[in-house]
């Protein structure tokens, strides 16, 4: 178990490193630039999560093959990614949406919280890369705008069913994989069909 | 003394989450915009003070109450309040102001720390809430504007005179209302006759 | 050892709030503005990285003259400064980056963590004071900047040659400023040459 959640953990990160960095050059950053904004994309949510659960040192600190990993992905992108097809983009962003609020809620219940902070927690995980990257960007988070696609609600609906699927004491393995690919198709299926949520 | 505690926490939070979803509606965002921006107003300023101070998890992690309690009001305040009365929301400011500078100050002081951090962390639970809001709405922190009224200056004198009643041990109760009543006070007055700081 | 840090900790705290709050000036900011931006620039990268580290309380709630210490210089600076010479400005802000990056690094190894996290942590520990002061700011760091000389590979680069000292059993002291003297003078010879880092 530990090990699957350290292999998710390096699908994810890597997938949100290489957004990370492909970002920063739209808006002419250097390298340090896009390393930075590389790290922060894929280390924040969890980072952010490890915090406000008091999970200190933070999950990347005691591994330093995520903090090389994701160095050598962010000068890989920022210096030889030029045809990366962007639907490749979107299906690694996906990934890494699903695998993260799934880990955020994981964790949370291992320390016996509440199952409806479980669920937050597995959004804030899920979205907060991301929202930190444009925050270092200067742009209102794309996830809060209303021509958006759902994204943070993918998350908040695969995190319930893979909190309700723990209640009824399904299989750990399985009621993970089953999040994780609700949120993923999801996803996918929002951004085909272009779904939104109602304005006020 | 905790249950007291913790009716303040919900006021400040309700009130806060108010003027967050407002806010999201202005930037045109969606709901899960104006749900974040809510959560961020509201445990902000809380979530910043227990993170500096080692008190994790964070105080909404162990009262799931809050988390409910923001995401209804959330919802409801983006998409069935059309006609808030300016006034009914200044005061709700007010009141999350006072109450939580208090309670930044008294959770410092509980650890035994210096009053002189005490103060800061009063200042900075009063007004980080607001600080997070603007930055997520990527615009400079009202507070810090020359235009502004006095903001974080009344959280600051109100948690001042609040330190010192506890060192002439006054009952705790009783510094704690004046401290948030003088805040609260203070910053209606301020607004009513737009008292601003010096320039350089 | 510890009283070396100590003072080390000042200088580079007090440089470091200097510069925050004169920056505060340039976008019209009262002295709350100017005192929370010297205090972001001057406390941020110790409390980012005690808060990833989870050294908490951070560092200056422990120490109370640094509150003090960096609200005085907040104040003189906001009111007082005004023929500052942009030399003494640039000489400043290397000393801060020099020191916070060794200091970031050294907690890092205290800690029994990996040098490799050490080296991030020290460049965070350098960097992210400006970070946060541009965020607040809402402008994109200037760190992150192309057209910018090079500012966080001076911190990579002397924190990199501190962690090979160490590795090495060279004297503590030896080494922490031979990596600060490193930086420092890396990030004057950069501006100087107008160093920068190579495009994608």
């Amino acid at each position: 178990m530990d090990e699957l959640i350290r292999i998710l953990t390096y699908v994810a990160v890597i997938a949100s490193a290489v957004s990370g960095a492909l970002e920063a050059r739209k808006y002419n950053m250097d390298i340090v630039g896009a390393t930075t904004i590389a790290y922060v994309t894929a280390f924040g949510g969890g980072t952010v999560r490890d915090l406000l659960l008091g999970r200190t040192p933070v999950f990347w600190v005691g591994d330093p093959g995520l903090t090389v990993t994701t160095l050598i992905v962010a000068f890989v992108s920022f210096y030889r990614l030029n045809l990366v097809s962007n639907n490749l983009l979107i299906v690694a962003d996906a990934i890494g949406l699903g695998i993260f609020s799934i880990l955020g809620a994981t964790y949370t219940l291992q320390l016996n919280l509440s199952p409806i902070v479980a669920i937050l927690m597995g959004v804030v995980t899920g979205i907060f890369g991301g929202v930190l990257r444009d925050l270092l960007c200067i742009r209102i988070p794309n996830v809060f705008g209303q021509s958006n696609e759902l994204y943070a609600t993918c998350s908040f609906v695969g995190t319930v069913i893979f909190i309700l699927l723990n209640a009824l004491h399904v299989n750990t393995v399985f009621a993970s994989f089953t999040g994780a690919a609700i949120i993923f198709i999801m996803r996918l299926l929002a951004l085909r069909f272009k779904m939104t949520l109602p304005s006020p």
